[in-house]
């Protein structure tokens, strides 16, 4: 692979390079987006976006997945998910507002977090969302409360904590024991707390749901996390009977499949591990003699993040002497952590490309930096690019569509990136450019 | 040291815990500011932050005391640094847009950044800034052209690379070699970037610049990195000539000064450190032959760092047998990584304390958590802390004045904490908490 291809596993479905060098992505040239919006500039492929939740839904069927609006959410993606007839979860009171306001339905929301405050709760139960992911013992005292309070009968999950170790980043892995989120399995928390959802009065217990991490490859984690809790369904069944299923169905195995930042990686195969998943789930209910559930998941990052590129103009480069022998380039961009955390943070890599024209020239060690002013804000940390990177180049990193505009920061005071949306040949504002006078506004 | 004190070198200097066990700052109870305010609260201790200044003042001299904004900026904050009689550096367009907006004096603010485009540099050259500090070649010959353009003379500093590396977290060390940031001495460019400067028509060099990085508690660095700064200017009095010294004045070390975050750690003895550094300066000045040159610092954390707590509400309690052994507490606020990112990138620690009543129990091994769906969202990792901290406690962190709410994200789609200065028992609005409609407001 040369520098000047698009490696089709990493950059959105729709993007191409042109015969004169340009980059298209939607048909939309990206040098013709920045002069309209300037950079830093996300830009989502919305042809990308809607295809991979059709991805998901070929896989698991459309009322199996739920989109974690964790990773990117606004109007326009929640109006999207909704057309394609997947779920939402949120997490938060403010992305269960976004989806409001988006005009999502109510019934299709799931309602996350280890710290839902009793406001949040009453507004989950006044909205008539789908269902609330119970994480600990008070919590369920208090929806059940506020439910009655309500004359409602609001539908839970119980969060799981299976003690599997996913294997990725350790900060994002969360099903092994020592986390804050869900009810132990192994402890009989997990127990307890079905069962005590399962007679609270104003609650209605649709199945369980554990997540074991994100960025996940290896899907054997999934199946032995189903496993496990399908062993909790079976003494749930012991106790309760098989009444209990007439309601009971859900298996929710949470998000977290892998996707690809750099051309030597490969995506987890999600039509393969669906299937797989679902064919060991049903293997797993008929040894314990239970009805098959439904297999749900919780796709963030899967969906979201190959669909966007975040476009950056090139400025200053600079040629550092590491050691005697050792040079390297560096090449300083017009954001930079504030608008992409996850290198710093996680150490995270990504496929970055000149996208204003073809590049040449002998491969350079290089370093692509922000603008802050910090040493740690890379956004790539070591690679051989071509020596003609030039100020004024544009200069893309791809599958930037999840968990970046989405922790972006104003560090430095930055204004967030404005995002833009292609399809067709066209584009479409998705969230304005932040100004010097919306962080003005904040004074008080 | 109980849970129930505070450690005076670590909680901003008006801080009490009173004998009721409310703690007060400036005289105003915490409790009181959160009903008023609501959680989370950064709660800013404007006697403080102006002390902090002015004990710089007295360890460097007021004008040759920068405050390094990019730790914490708005409006307030700007006047105060101006009352006090400290000049300002700005790292970005906002940073200058904030400051201005504020009204402090152009010729006391001082510009960094790896990457300043052409429309900031203009924007500093119209706007009168005291000076530009120069990181790369392209950016001295565009600086010179801008102010050719405009008529004008722009004072700068010639940003050098020491190759010391400050003992600290590697990511925020920004004066080896292997960085951004500045010229190198050690290959030559340094020189002939402020021989090129000295040159240049419309630039005139005030001096030289340089930072090893940040919360160094190893003076030594400041000292090592001087003089070799010196060095070169030994290097460039040879060429130049003594006439050059009738400007040439400005040696700025930068900032990094260490501040406590917790119990067992000291602040580097700013008073001291000057002192010493002063002192050194003028013998290293004096073997070379130089005049003693002004001896300028950059303190962004040792002023705002300390100045700020962070109140929290406590919510959600859960008891995790992390091995048959062991148990941890993990408690909930309704805050995290989005107003403080601190732990998450760069394993940072913190003094957590509840701060509405006395607190008693056994100690637990407790990990103080975020309400962000993730579990590296972690506050305070590993604390023995009493067991009766309960839901509904105000539990805050102090030092969090510096790079907590300048990094802060909307991860989750938080908004903005609230942030409010206290002093002789009155508290003012600085920021004001961000809401929904503030997110909705960037729809396109
Ligand atoms: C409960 C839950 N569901 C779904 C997700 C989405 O994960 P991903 O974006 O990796 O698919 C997360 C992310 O951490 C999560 O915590
Ligand atoms: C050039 C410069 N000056 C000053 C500072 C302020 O550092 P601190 O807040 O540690 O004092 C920084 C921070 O990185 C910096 O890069």
């Amino acid at each position: 692979m040369t520098f000047n291809e698009l490696p089709a596993h990493v950059w959105p479905r729709t993007a191409r390079r042109e015969e004169d060098g340009i980059v298209t992505i939607g048909g939309v040239a990206l040098p013709d987006l920045v002069e309209e919006y300037g950079t830093p500039l996300f830009v989502v492929d919305e042809d990308d976006f809607r295809s991979r939740c059709r991805d998901m839904a070929a896989a698991f069927g459309a009322d199996h997945v739920h989109y974690a609006s964790k990773a990117f959410l606004n109007k326009t993606i929640a109006r999207w998910v909704d057309e394609e007839g997947l779920s939402l979860d949120v997490a938060s009171v403010n992305e269960l507002g976004i989806a409001l306001a988006a005009g999502f339905p109510a019934a299709r929301i799931t309602v996350h977090g280890n710290n839902k405050s009793g406001a949040f709760l009453t507004q989950c139960v006044t909205a008539g969302v789908g269902a609330v992911v119970l994480d600990n013992a008070a919590e369920l005292e208090m929806l059940d409360l506020i439910a009655a309070k309500n004359n409602m009968v609001q539908k839970v999950l119980v969060r799981v904590k299976p003690g599997v170790e996913a294997h990725t980043h350790e900060m994002i892995a969360t099903a092994h024991e020592d986390q804050k989120f869900g009810f132990s399995l192994a402890s009989g928390s997990a127990f307890d707390a079905a069962s005590a959802a399962i007679n609270a009065e104003n609650l209605e217990l649709l199945g369980l749901h554990c997540h074991v991490g994100s960025q996940v490859f290896d899907a054997d984690g999934f199946a032995l996390a189903a496993e496990r809790v399908l062993g909790l369904v079976g003494q749930l069944h012991e106790k309760f009977g098989r009444e209990l299923f007439d309601s009971f169905t859900v298996l929710d195995l949470g998000g977290g499949y892998g996707i690809a930042y750099t051309a030597d990686e490969q995506p987890l195969n999600v039509a393969e591990v669906a299937h797989d998943l679902i064919t060991k789930v049903g293997k797993f209910a008929a040894n314990l003699g239970l009805p098959t559930p439904n297999v749900m998941v919780e796709p963030g990052r899967a969906i979201a993040g190959p669909s966007a590129v975040t476009v950056y103009e090139v400025g200053m480069l600079k040629d550092v002497h590491v050691t005697d022998e050792q040079t390297r380039r560096y090449v300083s961009v017009d954001g930079g952590m504030s608008d992409n955390i996850r290198p710093a943070l996680y150490g995270a890599k990504y496929d970055g490309r000149v996208v204003n024209r073809f590049v040449d020239g002998d491969p350079t060690a290089t370093r692509v930096v922000g603008s802050h002013c910090e040493s740690g804000d890379i956004l790539i940390d070591d690679e051989l690019y071509p020596s003609d990177i030039a100020t004024g180049d544009l200069f893309a990193l791809a599958a930037t569509g999840a968990y970046c505009y989405a922790m972006s920061s104003r560090y430095n005071q930055f204004g967030r990136p404005a995002v833009v949306s292609v399809r067709g040949g066209r584009s479409k504002l998705m969230l304005r450019r932040e100004t010097l006078a919306d962080i003005l506004a904040l004074e008080g």
